[in-house]
């Protein structure tokens, strides 16, 4: 049995998410058809994230198992001639201890969400952004986002469904960076709840918009239907796992 | 009857390229389109280019004329809004003199090409750029593209099918910058030969594989079969025009 570590590139847009179920194909259910083709076995893979529907990765971490000791390289060769037209494709490919793990051993995660703020629709980055067309008040988003950082309960940021023992997180870093048309918002944490970053950059899209949400109140009142609606998944990228 | 010059940005995926013929959308079917169902007529649209099957628009300017005396925003909202879910998006409008001519009147048009350069195929740039796998030399391909500059008879970089009177052109810029794993050419001349960005992008690149094409030989030579393969639709974009 040897265990590889591979980063993945996702086009979120058709998958129903990380997690495999039978609502359609996941990220997890083509890796395993993939792997199952090279080498007949259905490993488990785990990764650093498990995304939502719609959500895309430019670099997410996992792990698998599988029998034998295949190059790195045959794997990642024989996985990305398999994953050909699907919209998973394996960046890197290394072997790693058995005590690797890609979603404990991961030390802080980054995500980046894409607001296209201007009046036309996109076209070339349809799928890839959320288009906003009245105009955001950046300053303000950046005020309401500083109070964001540290050590808080999220309550307020967390979906109803969401499954994690605690709510309260430490965020290590929001920043708000304006590119053109584009305004990206950047995330660090070691982790995060259900839906915290969506939810958050709802949040402050509203505040951009001028509307009278305050963070502080919004954090003190440990409720959902405190903050902002959730972003669409389409602008949200899973960035990077830090090991 | 008042003209109004448009930008547009689109997806050169799904369509047959700018010009409208029978085999499918266009970027001049699918602004017709827009236009007939705001006002009723369907006025020609005139592009700063006319770009091929696969190719994309950041910014293509064009013009048209529409009766009576709506104004530039009315008509940019209407547009937008029968323009939902198609590839082209209307970026701005202005009202023009009768004089204006987005063709005639362009005085530079810039491109960029962009390859993917990475072991694994392309997942969230499907469509947006061409991959190659092979690790491209970036030093030959800036020595070769440095040849190119300037008034040159591009016979050799042309379409068979081009129909411009004259092979001779003046190349003002072209630009190779690394970006990651991308490698953008950029280009700006007053005009382009038919194909000319894929041909000598298409020549750069075997140039970038260590293969031993000669630029002054080749434009020396003025046959078409003396240059590289045309580099494909999907990783060139009309990016502006200047007036």
């Amino acid at each position: 049995m040897t265990r590889y570590k591979v980063v993945l590139e996702y086009d979120g847009t058709d998958l129903i998410g990380w997690q495999e179920n039978r609502q359609g194909p996941s990220v997890q259910s083509v890796m395993k058809d993939a792997i199952e083709k090279f080498c007949g076995a259905r490993p488990d893979i785990v990764g650093a994230g498990r995304t939502d529907a719609g959500v895309h990765a430019v670099a997410m971490t996992a792990h698998f198992d599988i029998n034998g000791d295949h190059s790195a390289q045959t794997v990642m060769r024989a996985l990305n001639f398999y994953l050909t037209e699907k919209p998973v494709s394996v960046l890197s490919c290394e072997v790693v201890s058995d005590e690797f793990n890609a979603r404990f051993d991961c030390t802080a995660r980054h995500y980046k969400y894409i607001v296209l703020n201007r009046g036309a629709a996109p076209v070339l980055q349809k799928n890839r952004v959320y288009w906003v067309p009245r105009k955001l008040n950046i300053d303000a988003m950046r005020v309401a986002a500083e109070k964001l950082i540290g050590n808080h309960d999220f309550t307020s940021f967390r979906a109803t469904q969401c499954q994690a023992k605690s709510p309260i997180k430490t965020l290590d870093r929001i920043e708000i960076i304006q590119n053109g048309d584009e305004i990206i918002f950047e995330f660090s944490a070691r982790s995060f709840l259900h839906h915290m970053v969506r939810n958050i950059v709802g949040t402050l899209i509203e505040i951009g918009l001028g509307k009278p949400y305050d963070i502080d109140e919004i954090l003190a009142t440990r409720n959902r239907s405190a903050a902002g609606p959730t972003a669409p998944a389409s602008g949200l990228y899973f960035i990077h796992a830090d090991y």
